[in-house]
């Protein structure tokens, strides 16, 4: 067995640096969502935290560990949206500057929220370019440091911290429920809810379309699915993460699936009932819980709600079914 | 000078009563808003509250204090709509039944929420008929206890507990700004804030087609406008109480109008910045600080947002100016 990439440490490593940067984002309850569970649940509301998503945990990780050099440099980031605005919103918070290679389809919302926390930004096509390679040379020709969007140990690390967050206000928890895309939220979370309590189910949650961490725990290696479309745009991923797998394929307990319109009724749900706004990979935790597809929950069960960016008209067009 | 209604210690009893039973909703803050506003704001989340809104506080302290016999008798009430949800829900948890008199024009999502929670509705034109000669007509026949929706101490000392609330959890604040319709909730938080701090600011906010307090402010004695057109239903009363206008001619400092579009205007704003929900009378305070019609703030100011009972189609219908 190799060492883990992060550990328990790392991540309150990471919550340190954190601290007064970050929101302590607050964990909401519903009666009403208990009642339908039949569980107590925690809702971890990352759609509160800075740049309107989890994401900003990690980037800020990575990027307080660069040099003084590297920050005059610059930094740059290759995103579906969420860590594009966490980056940039990180360079601007230490003094640097950063450069985001987006999907042109990316979300309206997050380019403009991007663009307005100072970033430049490049664009690609989802379809049929490889964002990791332009953003690969992006780095070497300009000279910045690269921010993966999960494929880094500081990365997870910082991701990490929202679930250590969660467990400090919550108390013990029998499971965590957590949207998985490239891999880095959940890892961070598995790695820090069984460092305290090895027993702590995970489970993840994937768009039908995008199931690509399913196959590949079930396969025992990574395997590449089609380029997924999904209104999961933060989950429309092709194949896990090479070091968040590594992480995963420990610790994840299981990865279960929800379709688009089971994540609009989510959304609705999240709207409606619990007042709060919630983009579609944010609410997939919700979905698995609402559709019964996360299992029979034990009596105490986190859920992490990701990310909130999502436009009115974009909630709007989401709406109808 | 007469006797106050009520007084800090009636809040305090009241908040006795509500532990356990409302929630203690969340204070949430922005930067973004902070930036734009030029103050510390501290956001105090009632749309987070038991049945969507603050009102729930004081209905439940209200009928909390029945007999026994009165409870099993049932309770009525008049509302245009969270005091309903809130008299049906407090009648649930105490064991007794509630037989509610609503505007037919109610929001849908206000009358499912409270036959929802066991409820008998009786309906009424809003623009023809006196909504408490029913409401004591139908109590007087039944032999249910009438909970007005501000019109009484109890439920004024339950309004209260929310701004006592938020000063426990923000520390002192120089300005409270709440929204204005019968005038209970401002008349318990400005009784709570100025009994803590007689110096605190205290600064309603009415609907511009509504502005019935501000003008009888102006005149010295409660007067009537016509009945209000106006998106903030919560808001579209004619006339104050008596008992709460006795209370806020005494303790209300200021207050301002906002248009319908400035409403949506900051709906919209809590839906992508602060990524909650709230309806149109719980966005008003927020509407009065980005228009600025809330004046220069003090250093630290609390906002009362009231409720978050729209559902999704109204919102979508409400998105466009």
């Amino acid at each position: 067995m190799t060492t883990p990439p992060i550990t328990l440490a790392d991540i309150r490593d990471a919550a340190g640096r954190l601290e007064g940067v970050a929101h302590r984002t607050p964990v909401l309850r519903s009666r009403t969502l208990d009642a339908r569970a039949g569980a107590e649940l925690f809702l971890k509301c990352e759609n509160f935290q800075r740049a309107g998503a989890f994401k900003f945990r990690g980037a800020y990780n990575a990027a307080s560990r660069l040099t003084p050099g590297q920050l005059a440099r610059g930094i740059a980031a290759y995103s579906s949206g969420n860590h594009a605005q966490a980056v940039a919103l990180a360079a601007r918070e230490l003094g640097s500057t950063a450069v985001i290679v987006m999907p042109e389809d990316a979300p309206p919302a997050k380019r403009a929220a991007t663009a307005g926390y100072g970033a430049e930004i490049v664009t690609y096509d989802r379809y049929t370019e490889d964002r990791v390679a332009i953003g690969e040379a992006l780095a070497a020709e300009r000279g910045l440091a690269l921010i993966p969007p999960y494929e880094h140990p500081h990365v997870m690390a910082g991701q990490g911290t929202c679930a250590l967050e969660l467990l400090d206000e919550a108390g013990e928890l029998d499971a965590l429920v957590v949207p998985v895309g490239g891999g880095g939220l959940i890892a961070g979370s598995a790695t820090a809810a069984k460092g305290l309590r090895p027993d702590t189910r995970i489970i993840g949650v994937e768009p039908e379309a995008g199931d690509d961490t399913k196959r590949s725990l079930e396969a025992g290696r990574r395997v590449a699915v089609d380029v997924p479309r999904t209104i999961a745009d933060g989950q429309a991923l092709a194949t896990p993460g090479e070091l968040t797998f590594s992480v995963n394929r420990r610790l994840v307990d299981a990865v279960v699936l929800v379709s688009d319109d089971e994540i609009r009724d989510a959304m609705r749900f999240a709207f409606e009932r619990l007042k709060i706004v919630l983009e579609p990979s944010g609410a997939t935790p919700l979905a698995a819980v609402l559709t019964g597809r996360a299992g029979p929950l034990p009596p105490r069960t986190g859920l992490i709600l990701s990310g909130g960016n999502v436009d009115a008209e974009r909630f709007a067009d989401l709406r109808g079914r």
